[in-house]
Formats: C-alpha cells, structure tokens, sequence
C-alpha cells in the first residue's frame, strides 16, 4: 500500500489516525530480544533469511530455526557444527546435514530448480566452499552443475570442459593458493563469473587473503569477488543473476 | 565450424590436410608484435576489446585504435590522459573525451540501450570512477540512471531513492572513505550490487584498501565486489547481468 | 592540597618539613611488588581502577580484587573466566560474574543510575562486546539502553528505533564485518558516537582490522574509534561524556 | 511536526493529501545534480554541513559554499588550497583562509564561545592539524586552549602544563611519529581524550599508522580515535561533547 | 602423434573420423569424480603427480595413492601426517614415511641419483623444510649433499663448506627468522640458488613472511624464492635444473 | 694456489712471511673509496659486475663505468635514465642505451649467443620489464625468444604458442595485475619458470605486492620467484641455468 | 695468534706446516651432524652459545645442553617447557628452571654480578618477557634493578622511581599494548634504552607488531628495539653495555 | 637543590612561598610560543637538542637555531634542504651543509673526538643514511671510522675488513634491500650492534619495511634497530654507547 492510499484512506475515514501511524512506523521484523528476524525477506527480496550457525548459542539457535521454518516453509544456515545439527533435529526431525558444507537446511521440496550455474572448483581442498555455494544455489532454486578439480596448472582439465563453462548463465569459481581460475575462466566465457577465493594453501597465501588478491587483480572483465571462503555469498548472488536470466525467460 | 566438420571435409577431400591443420591451430588475434589484438572477442563474448591507456606509448595507442575501431567500427579506451585524446583525434578526428571519466570513445550510433543500470556513488569525489562505470555500461548498449552523492551518513538522501534503486537490474555502488553505501544498498533491493571501492578518502583509507576490505566483508547478500576505482570492471559486467536479463525478455 | 598550601603550612610550622616532603614525594599507588595499584584514581578520575583478568595469574588476581575491593567498596574485572570466577568468589563471595560479557564484579549497590547511554550492536555474535560495554557503563553509574541486532543491511530494523538513538547522551556502536554501523548512526543523531569494531567475521575481515579501517574512516562526523573487541573502554570513556552531560545538568 | 500530527490534520481537512505526502516523502537536501547539500544539518543535528574542499572542482566548490552560506549564515571548508581561496573569495570577499590549517570559512561573529576544549601537539610538526582541530572547534562555538609541543620524549613540558589539562571539558591529543601522547594524557585527566594521530614522521610510521595503531591500543582509559590528520572530526567531537556539558550547565 | 599425422591418417582412411575427433578431444587425466588425477604427467614433464596429504579426506587419498601407483609405479605424498601412512600402509604395505619431513611415498628403486644439489638450512629448526626438499630431489632421481644448521650469525660455519657449496648444479637455502642464508650464498657461488623461508621464529617474522621479504628482496643474483615452508616446490625446481644439467651431459 | 702450497713456500723461504700475509689477507675488489668494485666476480662466477645506476651520482657512476670497461671489456648498468646515458656516453662513445628498458650497455661483440630462453609478458605494459630480462639474458651470452602479450584472460594466445614454449631451457614469465601468467606456463612445460611480478595494475595490485603473492603461491610445480619488476635478477638466473644446460651440451 | 705469527713460526721451524694448516682451516664448532654448536663462542664474543628450546627434539637438547655444558662449565636455554625441563634434568640433575621465564640454566656460581642494568615493564603481563631479559643480563653476569607496573598511563608510578633510572648503564623497556614506554623513558635519562615490545594486548596489537612500530617511531634519542617478546636478545646487548662501561671502569 | 632543601629554606625563611613554589613547579625549558626548545638538556643528557629540518617553516627554524646556538655554542639539523641551508646562512654564516647526508651545523671546534665507532653500509645507495650517523656521531664527540660497500652478497669484502669491526666500541650497520648485514656483523663481534634499515631497493622492500624485518628477526645476538632512515638515532645512542665505555677509561 502506498503513502498516498493511506493518506487517502484516513482523510475519507477508512483508516483510523492510529492505524494509518502503525502502518507508517511498523516493524518489518519479528523482535526476538536477542535478534530481530527479517521475516519479510522473502516477500521483500524474494529470498528468504539465512543463518550464519557459526558460534550461536543452542537456545539462540533453536528459536531462530523454529521461526523462520514457521514463517518460510524452508530454513537453511551455513557453518553449521555436527552438535548444532543434532539441537535442531531434536526440534525439526526432517532437517539436513551435509558435512562437507556444514549446511543445515528443510528445503521446500516443490521448488523447481531453474537456469544454469557452473560451479567450478581449482583443487579437491577447495570443494567445501564450493558445496557451500552449490547447495546455496540450489536451495534458492538454481540447478547447478559442478565442476571440479580444474586448477590452472593444469589448463587441459579446464579446457576439455568448455562447452559446460560456456552454457552456464552465471560461473561460480573457487580458488585458494594464487586464485588465478578466475581470471582464465572470465577470458573465456560470456557469462558473469563470482570469483571466491578460499583459505586452502599455506605461507604466503596468508589465510585466503593473497587469492583474494588476485581475484580482485583480474585483468579478465567480467569478474567480481566475495569474500574468502564464503560459498554462501556466491551462491546467493549467482541465482539473482540466473533468476532475472530466466524469469525474464518467460516474460 | 565443428571438430568433426572439419575431419570429415578432410576425408572428403574437401579441405587439405594443411587448410585442417591451419584452422585447427589457428590465431584468433591479430598479432601487431608488441600485442595481440582480440579482435574475435566481440564475437566470442560479445563485447569489443577495450584500451587500456594509462602508460600506453602513442605508437601503439594509435596502432590499437585505429585497428580496433576497423574490425568493430566502435572503440573505447579507459584513463586516457588529454595528450593521448590529442594523439586519437588526429587520426579518428569523431573520437570523443570526457575529462571527468578520461573515457575516449568512438560509439555505434545506432547502438539502441537496454534495460536498467543504477549506478550511485557515495560522494561528490566519487564521480569519476562512477562516470567510467556509467560510460562502459552505455557504450555496451545498457540504459543508466545515475544517483550520486547518497553516502550513508546522511541515509535519508539514499532512502528518498528507494524506487529508482529497487528498479534496477543491477546496482553499481562507487564508495571511497568507509565504503559502506553497497551493504546498504544490497539490504534494500532484490538484484544484484556490484561494488566498487575507491581511493578517495585519506590517512587510514590507504589507498581504497580500506574501503574494498569494508565491502568484501559486507553482511549483506547479492554484493560483490572488483577492484579499487575499476569502473570500467563494474560496469562491464553490469551489462552482462542487464543484458542476460533483457535478451532473455524476447526470447 | 595545592603546593602553595603546603609550602604555606610549613612557613607556618603547621607542617613539618618531612611531612612536608613526604606530601610532595609520595606515591599514590600501593605497591605489590609485582603490580602497583592505582588505589587513588577513583579520588583522581572519578573511576575506580579496573583488573583485565585474562592471562593474570591466580595467586596475583585474588591479591588485586580484595586490595581494589578494600580500597574503593566496589571492584571489576574484565574478560574473566570461568575459573577465575571460582577462584574470587572463594575469597569474595558476593562476586558476580556474567558468562557473555565475561565481566567479574561487585557493585557498589547504592550507586544511582544516570543520564542515557544507547549501546547498539549491528549481530546477535557482537553482543559479548556489546555488554561488556553496557555492563560497564552502569558500574560506573550510566543508565543503559540496549538495542542489538540493528546491522545495515536491514536498515528499516535501525531507523524504526531512531528516537531512542536520539535521546541518548552518547551512543556506542558495536560492529564486526563490515562496520557500517557507526557511520550510519552518525549521521543520524547529534550526540557522539564511540564505535567499536569487533573481530566477528570471517576471511578478509582480519579479526576485526577490517571493521576498525571502516570507522577510522567513517565519513559521519562525531564518531571516535576504539580497540577491537574494547566494549570495556567505549563503556568508560561514554560514562565520562554521560557524567558531564548530568553533572552540569544540577550546576 | 510528527506524524501523528500530520495524519490528524490530514483527517481534519487542515492539510491535503499531496501537503501531506509531500511533507512525509520530501527530500531534506538541495539537489544540486552533481551534490546533495544537507542544508537541514544544521537544525537536524546542531552543526552546519562542512565542505571537504580537497580535489573539489572550482565550479562545484563554488556552487556549495554559496548555497551553504545562504542557508546557515556561516561556511566552512577544510583541505582548501590557495588557489581555492581565491575562486571563493571572488564571490564571497569576507572569506577568511587560514594557510597552516588551510581552513577556508565566514564565521558567525555574533557566537559566543562556549566551555573549554584543549588541543595539544606532540611536536611542531603536528600543529597544521592541531590548527584544524582548534579552528573547527572554534567554527562551532568552542572555547579552545592551544598546548603544542608536549610530546613525551620530555614529559617534563607536559607535566608542567597539568592544570591546564585538568581543566578541560575535553582534550584533543595530536601526534605524529610513535602517538603516546593520548595514552600519558589519558592517564593524568578524568575528561574524554580524542586522539588524532598524524602522518608526520618516516620511515617505519608508514604515513600515520603506526601512530593510530599506537593509539587505538592505548592503555589508557577514556581515549577514542578519529582517523589520521583528521583534525576536523575531533574538533567537531569535542564540541559535541563540550556542547553537551554546557548546554545543561544552564539546565 | 602431432596433428599433421592424424590428419594424414584421416585422409589416408588409416584412422576414423570418430577415432581422430577422440584423440583431438581425449583427456589426459582420469576423471575421480572428486579429483582429475593428472596421470600424464610423467610423460609430459617427467615428473610423476605428487600427493599435497594436507587435509585430504582418508577415502579421496587412498584412492589417489593406488591410482597413482598403479600409473607410475612410484608415488610420492607431502605434508602426509602419521595416521594417513596408517590409512595408506593398509592398502600399499612397502609404503615408506619420514616423520621429520612428513613425506610418505613409494619409491622406484632402479632409479639412479645423478648430478648433485646442495640442501642447506640456517638452523636446526629448519631441518624439516629442509629435508622435504632433499628428499623430493631425491625421489626425482637427484643426488643431494646435506649442509645444515649454517646460519649467518656465525659465518665461519658456512664459509668452512665453501667447496661443497661450489660443486653444485642446483643449491636450495632454507632458512626462517631473518633469512639472510640465501644473499650470502648467491654471493659465493655461480650456480642457481632456490631460496626457501622458513615460518621459523617468532614475533615480527610473521610466520615466515618477514624471511620471504628478505629473499625477495636478495641483493645477490642467481637467487629465487618458492613459497614458504615450500621444500617440494623447491626440490623439484632444483631437479629440473639439475636433469638439464646432467641429461646435456651425455648429449 | 692453496693454503698448503704458499706454507710450503714459506717454509722453504720460496715466499717472505710479508707476501704470505698478504696473499691470505688480500682482497678480491678493487677499493675506490666509496665502493668495492667486485673486479674477481666474472672469473669467481662467471659473470661481470652489473651496475644498477638508479639514484648513482655522476661522478660515482663515471668511475664504475670506466673500471669496469677497462677490466671486463663489456660493461652493463640496470635502470639508468636519460641523463647518465649522456654522462656515460661522454667518456665511453660506443655505450648503447635503450629506452624501454633503460639498460646502458658496451657488450662483447664477439660473444656468442647459446641455448634457448623464452622471455614472455601478460601485457604490453610489461614489456619494459620483459626487455630487461631478455636483454641481460643476451649480455651473458643467452639465445633469446619473445613472446608477448599473451595473459591469462585470453588464454588462446599463449596456447598458441605452445611450442615455443616448450623449446626452451628456462622460461622468464613477466606479469603484474593477477600475476597468473606463471602458473599456466609452469603446468605446460618441463623446464623451470623464473616469475618477474611487475608493478603494472593500480589499486589492490598495491604496487606489484599482488602479483608477487599471486606468484609465490603458485600451485604450479617448477616456479620460483624473482623480486617486483626484477627483470635483470630473472635474466641472470635464466642465464646461469641455460648456460649449465648447455656447457655440459659439449662436455 | 694473529696470521702473522703463524707463518713466522712456520718459517721458523716452529710450527709444522700440517699444524699451521689446521690452524688456519680449523673449524670453531662441534658438528654433531644435525647442528654446528659454536663452542667457541665464549672466547671469540665473550659469551656462551645460548639455546632456544622451543620446538627442538628431546635428543637433539640433550646432546646440546650437556656438550655445552662441558665446553663452558655453564649452560643457559630460553623458552624452554616444563617436559624440556625434565629431559635435561635426567642428565644435569642441577639444572634450575623459572617458570616465568622460562628460562632453563646451570649458572656459574662463581661469577661476580657487575654494573646496573634496569629492566622495567609497563603491566604485570610483560612480566615473563620482562624476565627473560633480567634473567639472560644476570647469567652473562650484570647487576639488574626490576620496576615492573610502570606503564604510561599511570605515569606518576614511573616517575616516581626516577632515581634508579638515572642510575643505570643500560635500561630495558619491556611493554605491549601501545608500546610507549620506552618514549618516555628515553627522553628521561641518559643511558642507552633497548625497547622490547611484547605481543601482549588484543585486537589492533597485531600480537605485538603495533607495539614494535611504536618502538621504532620513538621521537626519544637512543632507544633502538629487538623482536617481539625477545627478552633474551635486550639482556644481551645490555649486557655487552653494561659490560663496556664497566672493564673499561677499571682500565 | 633537593626538595628537602627547599622546604628547609622555606621554613628558615631563606626562600619566600613564591620562590619555592616556582622552583618546584618550574618549566625546564624555553617557551617560543610554537615550539618548547629543551635547553637544559645539554645537561640533563649531554647531548643538545638537534632540530629535525624537514617541513619546518623557514621563521621557525632561523629562531631555533638562533637559540640553540646561542645557548649551547653549537646547533645541528639533520635532514636540511638546500633551501634551509640558505636560510640558516643568512643569520649564522658559519654554519656547514653537507649535500650526502643533509646535515646542516656548527660544530664545536674544541671538542676532542673520543672512542671509536664503526658505521658500515651495505652498498652506496645507503651512503647517505650512514653519513647522517657517522657525522651526527662525530658532533656528538665520537671517533667514527667509515666502511662502506660491505654488503653481504660479496662477503669477502666485509671479512677483509674483520679487525676493523672487531676494533669498536659499537657499530653502526646501515642496509637497505635484504638488510642481511647487521646479522653477519653481529656473528663477528663482540660489541653491540645498531642496525639501520633504510629505504633503498624497490619492488617488495616497501620503502625499508622488509629490511626493518630483517633486522628486527636477526638470529645474530646484541643487534637492536631504529627506523627506517634513521642514522641520526643510531649516531645517538652508539656515542651513549661510546662514551659510557670511554669516561669510564679514566674513572
């Protein structure tokens, strides 16, 4: 409802000056004391709220999980540790577990998975941050096909891969030690491609920061990066790009 | 023309097994000895090879321009300093130089635009890399709304531009100082935000270091992020996202 | 005592010159052998000394809490643990200590309350900081409202509680990740605000470097930065503007 | 006017619909395309906007200091150059510019100054920012003492300045080089210390940070941080501090 | 077999259209589904794959050790803790580890040592890093002469070698804390010297980062840096070096 | 002559105790005051003495100039700038000076050219790093193949060119932005990669640091790294390996 | 025995020519094959080799202590654990151990303590670095005075002992946090200060770096800095200072 | 005068109230309005204050001089230009200039050059650095004998020279690039070291930092580092150093 029909409503007495105030000032949130959910978010931006698990407190986390699988009909969160896993089964039976990700979700089982994100990976290392991403991706309705393992120093094993790479409306690329499969990956394709860089290496790679670097360094166009080892983002981003692709698909 | 094509015509005696072996291992650029023109990327990925002026010796700046605007009849170059629009124009006497952006184009005329770019900047002193970004996303054909000066210690200014933002295809946010425009933003809207953190600011800002670090580490969803003061970055892949979106609106 | 009074009291005989001296030479600490107690701040800055426990020794923990606890009626210690809890309340069992700000303390119970402090937190993972900067404040007297959970990512979950920012006497803003959070309520009240990064995040977040960089940039003015993860001095240093703004209030 | 108020007369017919929606929805800036001015700022949060003049072009910067002084009665910018001067004093003769702090401003000469704020230097190498601090201070309506040149490699000079120091409503500490300053300071006065680190000094100081990092780990208790050089921000703190312990002095 | 060959044999009827489409497309690796072991290696560069153990799954590496095995008849694992040698001796019992280096492998036994590469370490406490790149050399056929605990700090040490040094192909310096090994050696001797930091130290050596600098930073010539900690990168290069060496030697 | 031999001598009185001292004690450089020309280095290691001419005074210069010309018969100096080409060119007419690389040389015309090093560059703008790599390789003596522009975001460039590189001896890979030019390469060849990392790029590249983390952290096998635009520090190394591959070529 | 002489007591007969070889090639250390202890040390420096424990092998200590212990009649470990302690225990039952400082010795009883060296700290938590400074000085046989808890944020507690000060040969100023001790110090005597940064603190300290750069930016004459949490080291130096000032005192 | 002697008088009536209290409240030093000159401190600490020339407004640094000349009958300022030269000439005609090290004074001509310093430099870019030390030594009163070009890459050029080193009361070791010679130095000697990093080198020394760090992680013993570029610091504390060993020649 716009500000207008309020205002209108009001002066023609539909509305009441304390309805119309309400209205106006209303919490799009639900006030748990502790945090404030975004339960709107779904209707808001189409995309339902998430959990970061890692370091919530058990009774935190049990309240947030019932709640916002109450509002969604879905809830997912990220770093998810075994033993949080096991407080939310005691509450929601039919949750998921993936130890690779560490996700922790109910997906809506009616979804229909739509579009295409590649999901590439450099080295085996690098496969948890890339689940992260895929079954993000997924669980906001992507398909996703994954490819593994392709790691610059060995260009043939990506190279064979081409016609995958090229169908993809959006290419999710994780990388640790120097990063560099994104800056080959965005010469190659016409598509946006999220570059992640991970915290898979050692010395010099200081924790995922000198990927980082590469990645924002990319002389390729087409490139944009998030931040290190975070699957989530990537995943989150790449089916806003794939949903618009499709959704327009049918327009 | 497929593998097999060629083998069969080979075995046809269609083509000799030197023509085969030319196009098997063909060059798709024009080698100039100094660089390797892409002259095949506009095919390939559908956006033309762009300049990088910035240190380019004037011998070559002209080779490169002349050569590019004949295989795409459009060329356009970043950072070009007012000498080199002097070296262009003695040559390409249409070419075009925006002093805030340093953008020297020659753009297709009949290019029609396309859909719906945000680009928004933090302060006054953020306009130029804005501009690059506004500049790259119309040369490749996408429509621009440009919001500027809507940092967010004065949040009211954002929020009075909610609808423009919310309908956009994709958000280019330019930042310098604390950078915090795109997480705000990404909060606010459903499409993606792509950020751009720039050098402006001083002391602790170190360059735009600060400012990337603030939006990688943004906590919100649909933010990524390319290189400090890479409009040009930005708003190529702006067109990617917008373009995917658009081309997808007819099919 | 001034010197002039002193030197007075000494021309007058009323003071002899070893007093005298002893005046002028003393040390207004208590010497531990290894510490040196500030027992006179509590006369000299209005504040009592505080203990940060992490690290120290058993046996030099106990001796400090019952020497401060001798000397001021009241005493606190921050980031304790769980056994140095047991290891004070053995000796002091009024002690209370609190598992999430990891504040140790015993209260002076008749101290009033005054004046308004706001301590808002952009997570629900920054409130340990948070209350340890609440908790803080109100031994020190401060009357304290907390509102957490208000990150900018959701920014209608901030603005829909801007009265209670505007009524406060100093502000203290508590962010990790991205640390916007300072910048935003900057610029939206009139009254200072102290930030306080937090190490929560993850990746190029640098345990906390990055937020820190975000607010030592704020481009909001009246925001003032410290430590990362220091709740404890944001609380001390919002009591001293909060107590000048009251005490002047009865002047 | 609050919106329960609007809403009533809307109902009572003592406004329109569009007085109203305008009322709710308008924009509290001057739009002047390339700038958004916050001419409200000064109502809003007691502080007339600033004009950050560095690498502000000549026809935007004369643009913003003639609308700003038409709204406030007053202007001030920082950073300003020589050459700035002279475009601004073109259009405004009664400018005043200030080469050491290069603060460019028309004062209210009707202020009265307010309270006690002092500003003290390390070395004289840091008074170009102490001036800023101090002449920003003043801009606003503070009283300001000037102590430079008490850094603590001879402690002596600060000692001998004691009273001085313990008199203030609040100090702002500027040093350059190692910036410990701020920490000897915050230990001998019971009133908030801003402290402003500068890049003098070479070497290892790395253009001011190490003197921040010196900074934010202080020891000390009641010490909070603005960004390197940003003499500005702590005399605009310090004034809201200030401010505050006046304005209820007549409570 | 070049491409002109199966075009030829194209042409000639000897080989299938299907056939040369396969070999033009085959992939030289083999496909784990998690992993594409690069089992060409060997033949491509002469280097068999070696193992990165660090953080691999007990399922991934068993499968990877036999692949490889069955492939090249040797293996080769670094960074192999003691329980993956229990998860490999299972299934390959002739498995052999070296618990200062941490290397587990399975080497070719008719393999004869040629050339000579001299391993060096500062101190005792590099010995790791250092025996990782001796023997890494030693697997890929190479002879290597151990000088260890030959820091700069006591010259004579390593000036008593100098001989040994001087009988090189190949020297690898390995050397933590301030890394000055390498500049000496580059000075004494004319063959290449493949520097190797240490994360050796504490304080400001920043897990190795401050002795990576100064080897970076190396006023001698002949000096070059490999990762650090990076023994394997570093026995492999000074392989490479040594095989040309020796391998011209009977050309 | 050995230690042994010149005691023999001694005791046969063959040699005074005078010129036995001086023999043990002497020095290997010739002194001019302000430097200790290392005259030996060309028969010690067999390369002479290069001079990096960056911030050399006049006088200073002229001096090492002309000793090293009339000990070795060629003589080379590193970064030299218009300027000392003409004060050199004063005193020895026939030195050559090339702009892009800034090298300053008088090469031994008669020295034959050996072996195969391929000196490669990601872009343009790192040819005048590559140009200083390739032209010291040939000042010690060293056949030289070029090939540049051919960076990773087009990546068919450089796979064109495959054979080329898998000719050489060594191979000098020259890349600043993302740097990953020397991981592709060093996953197609067999020979070892030397990576120059140069300055070229802005923002996060911060000078060049980017690129040398991107480098360092090569997965790739056989790479070792030079220091930030050290294109004579790559050639000389280049040079050393590619003369071992030869000289045993006839032994 | 200078060189001299050795080949005039060849010439004369008085020396064979094997012996004054070995003279002249012996090497100062014993090689015990995994390290080159220096057990010369003591007569060319004055000071016996000292052992830093952390990390090393239960075998390779015990050789080391007892060998040392041998050669010197006295044996001095740094950073030793409480297991190090009981393996060398079971071979030198009259080891003493400190488990402040860690520390682990048999001292020479007999050695007169000389001089005065003053080691201070600014809290009670640089007390084990603190330590190990004092420690190291006493064993190489110098007087120490402790003042511990003097940090500048109390700086009456520092002032107040500045007799003893003034009354040094060498001050060692052992601090974390901001790290400004040793400023203040310096600009307070006339003795030489060795500053000793620790990595106590949290957040922004970086473990000990902030507090190094302070250091190193000290505006105060002569005080120059070691490593992080290197006690050791400042009890050295101080030691050779200390050591000057004395022999010289009876010279 | 002791305190007890004051308050004797006062009591005696040998001292009025005012005069004691002045004496005791008294400031060491004379007030210039911007600066505080330290002028009792050619007493205090032996050494008279230096002015550090850069960036100092040219009326301020004509009264300094003036001042400190007049006071002590000498005066030095370290890092003067050209331009200061002149300026200081203009008053004080006497006073010298050298153009290497930017040292501008008048030197006491009576004072007797006791002791003896080593200062050594790397190579003869770090000339300058070392000059400022040597000659700031020299004002100080100390002996100072130059080695210069000893860099650690050519060792024989510093052994040569071993009985020089070995002949100092301390030594002054100035390096940029790898800053590897302070740690070889201090294996040879006996006396302490003071190392001085400077900015010379390029790439990956960022303007000294990896020399700091390589001086600062030396595993030599009795080393201790100023800043970057500080010769003056370290010409400072090796005359405390050099002189404490000489006055104490004749105690």
């Amino acid at each position: 409802m716009e500000i207008r029909e309020i205002l209108q409503q009001v002066k023609d007495k539909a509305m009441t000056v304390e309805e119309a105030e309400g209205y106006l000032k209303r919490r799009p949130y639900d006030e748990l004391g502790f945090a404030k959910l975004d339960v709107h978010r779904k209707i808001r931006q189409g995309f339902s709220e998430v959990v970061y698990c890692e370091g919530k407190k058990d009774e935190y986390l049990k309240d947030i999980f019932v709640r916002l699988y109450e509002s969604n009909g879905e809830v997912m969160g990220t770093r998810a540790s075994e033993h949080q896993y096991e407080v939310v089964r005691a509450l929601l039976p039919q949750v998921e577990y993936d130890r690779e990700s560490r996700i922790l979700k109910i997906s809506d089982s009616h979804r229909r998975k739509i579009g295409n994100i590649v999901v590439c990976s450099a080295g085996t290392a690098d496969i948890p941050v890339a689940e992260e991403a895929a079954q993000t991706a997924e669980f906001f309705g992507s398909s996703v096909t994954r490819i593994y393992d392709v790691g610059v120093s060995g260009i043939h094993r990506l190279l064979s891969q081409l016609e995958a790479f090229q169908s993809a409306n959006c290419i999710i690329a994780v990388a640790g030690m120097e990063g560099a499969l994104a800056s080959v990956i965005g010469g190659l394709v016409s598509c946006p491609v999220i570059a992640v860089p991970t915290s898979v290496g050692y010395g010099a790679n200081m924790h995922g920061l000198s990927a980082l670097l590469t990645m924002i360094n990319s002389c390729a166009n087409g490139v944009a990066v998030v931040n290190i080892d975070n699957g989530y983002g990537a995943g989150y981003m790449a089916t806003q790009i794939n949903r618009q692709s499709c959704s327009k698909e049918k327009g």
